[in-house]
């Protein structure tokens, strides 16, 4: 049995150090995607804990064996998923952070990283239009837009934190292409997931608003007390963005709450162009912005922007005295956050935009748009693929002709060659690649091409 | 304006290891305490965030000095909280993760680290007496208590999911003194705050069953539903911690959800002797227990255990096709997580569990137990100091006499002597010592108390 303690921080910096430069080779030089069963796996690794603990050499020999097993997010093979890819200095910033190891409730814990986290809300909410917001930053998108969509239900019915629903029916409206975390905050909230009222889309994946219009119309005829419009800009699929300007227009007729959900899309605010796919977004009352996706950032770090000062502390804020001490309010953001003990996911983002600034997100985001167009050209022109529609923003859905989606992603995966997922389209099973790392070239892209056209022979032959 | 990708990231690691170097010098060295106002920090440091991106040695420069105006939370004059010190293989692990980035979904997008998680999963279970638990790791022990409670809500209710409350009130049972997030979670949850029922406590803090049988009954007369218990296995101030095992015989009787707030006493199951603290756990439903608390691993590390395989998942589950796309569900965590992209905070508390195994563990709670009943004795025994009661648990809470513990607890910030806080236990204000950082030693805690005694002197002369 070691003793405690048996080891400085200072010897395992090292060790430390050493693995990280590994796993950098193993991005490099071996296959990005691990090709073991989960069963496989599990024979293989040293994974049950131990009675006594084992020594230094051992515990990073054992790590180093899980590192090889992890999925390498960074692959420019890794295109699953909303996020992939590393931006640098976030990761570097996050590595520090573990070691700061601060909560984000008040000044009293967490001091100039409170700063940190205000300057990232009033800058971003910038961005948003909005001149003096209240902001935090939340693990993951579903829990801001929890926190959005219960701001809703708090400003319809102020009894309901107090005194919980009174019996009437409260709702959402949302596109029927939202995320799913919609549904999932209307069952947590009390509201119930049959009172999110799905709003038909177009045939690119927008809301319709006449649809959204009549909804709510009808539900106040009705008696129900509809909570909020959740806005989707940026949806899973096809990267589809609710008409804000308009929305916010019949959220004002009804006196709404208007949620955006820019979990994906709200990077879009940061190219000089394209930003215009957020259009009326100053009209919202709150925001969802994850920097975990499109923007690099090590996850979470999700901002939740709401344009009113004070309705975030007062939806979200509970008393405890031994907690808030000193200070103003302002500086103690534990008093707007759904957490009390909270991680700090502002340094790594603050880093990160120390380093490339506001043009260097521009820039990013010109790359992703053309890698994406790139992508869409060339399905479009090859007599292998068939296009979906063209994409407003950076994820490109197709099909490669005669061949079944959902077994060509299992094979790449099974092969290596790809992590690339397939979703639905109008009814019909597509491939669904996803353009958010930009240290992706055309040459991957067109790897990843060859890879389909090769791996679609080996089916169709068998 | 800086040119994408500047940088790459081996460049940037050695700079980040130099300031990991710098960070653990600062803390051995200078003043773990930074002692500028906020808006002396505003003024001294370059925080906003520019246009074009500056220069890597810049980007670094300025993330010294926020680190140098950050509380050193791993210092032995930080005694303000439940967590503090630094798990060190933790903290190592915890870097490492944040060059992995994986998110924790699904096995195609996380591979060996899902299994890692389960192996927490099932091992700490074990230490509950749960056999066959569902588990996941939450971002904090505010949303682990209210994952339990919404179980507790969706088995009272199931309806309630899908079509929110009917108008009947439902209620939750908690102790007077129990954390602060069981009525932030009733508030989101759409069940009130009213609605949570606040139990009378013992002279020590331990819940009235007494009280506790008769509020249900009550309730259950006038037509209300109750939903959970929730029994607080050591309370934020005091330490208490409430029986579980007569609670849970009430809840049997009512068929009611018993869930444990062991977000601070969790812990205490890994010491041989003193887990007898949470005699009868293996009668709750559910367990909260944060190892970025007492265990020391970084924020934030809180398991959430459900001794009922499937009731995790169902009062979680949200399908989305894009997303769980292969694979069984076990290896699916996200179909048991309140967030869809979510990071990695299994690998390093997995990584000290290698390292230090489970008498590691014991060994660390018996030299935290000793540094409480150091304390204790001391204060008993001393003409200066007045103890509220002694200890069952890690935290010690007492008064100098003669002297105002809130204007204690500030001096001793200003003049960073140390970052501890005070309380109020049953109705008078004292100062709580938090023993949760096992590199304390009694040379410090004397030096604390001589600290207390001087500064008391400085304001009684003022």
């Amino acid at each position: 049995m070691l003793d405690y303690p048996p080891f400085t921080m200072q010897s395992l910096l090292k060790d430390t150090f050493e693995l990280a430069e590994k796993l950098l080779q193993l991005e490099q030089n071996s296959e990005p995607i691990p090709r073991q069963s989960p069963e496989e796996l599990a024979e293989k690794l040293v994974l049950s804990l131990p009675s006594d603990g084992v020594a230094q050499a051992e515990v990073f020999s054992r790590l180093e064996a899980i590192l090889q097993a992890t999925p390498k997010t960074s692959s420019t093979r890794f295109l699953n998923q909303l996020f992939g890819g590393r931006q640098n200095y976030a990761a570097a910033a996050d590595m520090i952070t573990s070691l700061l190891n601060v909560s984000m409730y008040t000044y009293k814990a967490a001091g100039a990283q409170v700063l940190v986290e205000q300057q990232l809300v009033q800058h971003m909410a910038g961005f948003a239009g909005f001149s003096n917001a209240e902001g935090i930053i939340c693990p993951g998108g579903s829990l801001a837009n929890f926190i959005g969509m219960m701001m809703g239900r708090d400003r319809a019915n102020p009894n309901f934190k107090e005194h919980g629903s009174d019996g009437r029916t409260h709702t959402f409206y949302v596109s029927a292409q939202s995320h799913y975390s919609v549904d999932k905050a209307a069952a947590m909230l009390g509201i119930g997931r049959q009172n999110v009222r799905k709003i038909k889309c177009d045939y690119y994946g927008r809301i319709s608003v006449d649809d959204l219009a009549v909804a709510i119309e009808n539900d106040i005829a009705d008696g129900c007390m509809p909570c909020a419009v959740i806005a989707t800009c940026g949806t899973t699929v096809l990267g589809a963005f609710d008409p804000l300007r308009e929305m916010a227009e019949v959220c004002r007729k009804h006196n709404i709450w208007l949620h955006a959900d820019g979990a994906f899309g709200g990077a879009a605010l940061l190219h000089k162009q394209q930003r215009v796919l957020l259009d009326g977004i100053e009209h919202t009352d709150s925001i969802t912005w994850d920097a975990h996706k499109v923007m690099g950032v090590p996850l979470t770090c999700s901002m939740l922007l709401c344009k009113h000062q004070g309705k975030l502390s007062k939806s979200v804020q509970q008393d405890a005295e031994y907690l808030f001490q000193a200070d103003n309010e302002e500086l103690n953001p534990g008093l707007r956050s759904i957490q009390c003990g909270r991680r700090n996911d502002a340094l790594k983002l603050w880093a990160a935009w120390q380093a490339v600034g506001d043009n260097g997100w521009h820039q990013r985001l010109d790359k992703l748009f053309s890698l994406a167009k790139f992508a869409a050209d060339y399905i479009e022109q090859s007599p292998d693929f068939e296009l979906c529609q063209r994409p407003d923003y950076l994820t490109v859905c197709f099909n490669a002709k005669d061949a079944d989606p959902v077994q060509l992603c299992d094979l790449l995966h099974a092969s290596g060659e790809a992590i690339i997922g397939h979703a639905n389209v109008r009814g019909e099973k597509v491939i669904r690649l996803v353009l958010v790392n930009p240290d992706l070239d055309t040459s991957d892209l067109l790897l990843l091409f060859e890879n389909i056209v090769a791996t679609r022979a080996r089916f169709i032959s068998a």
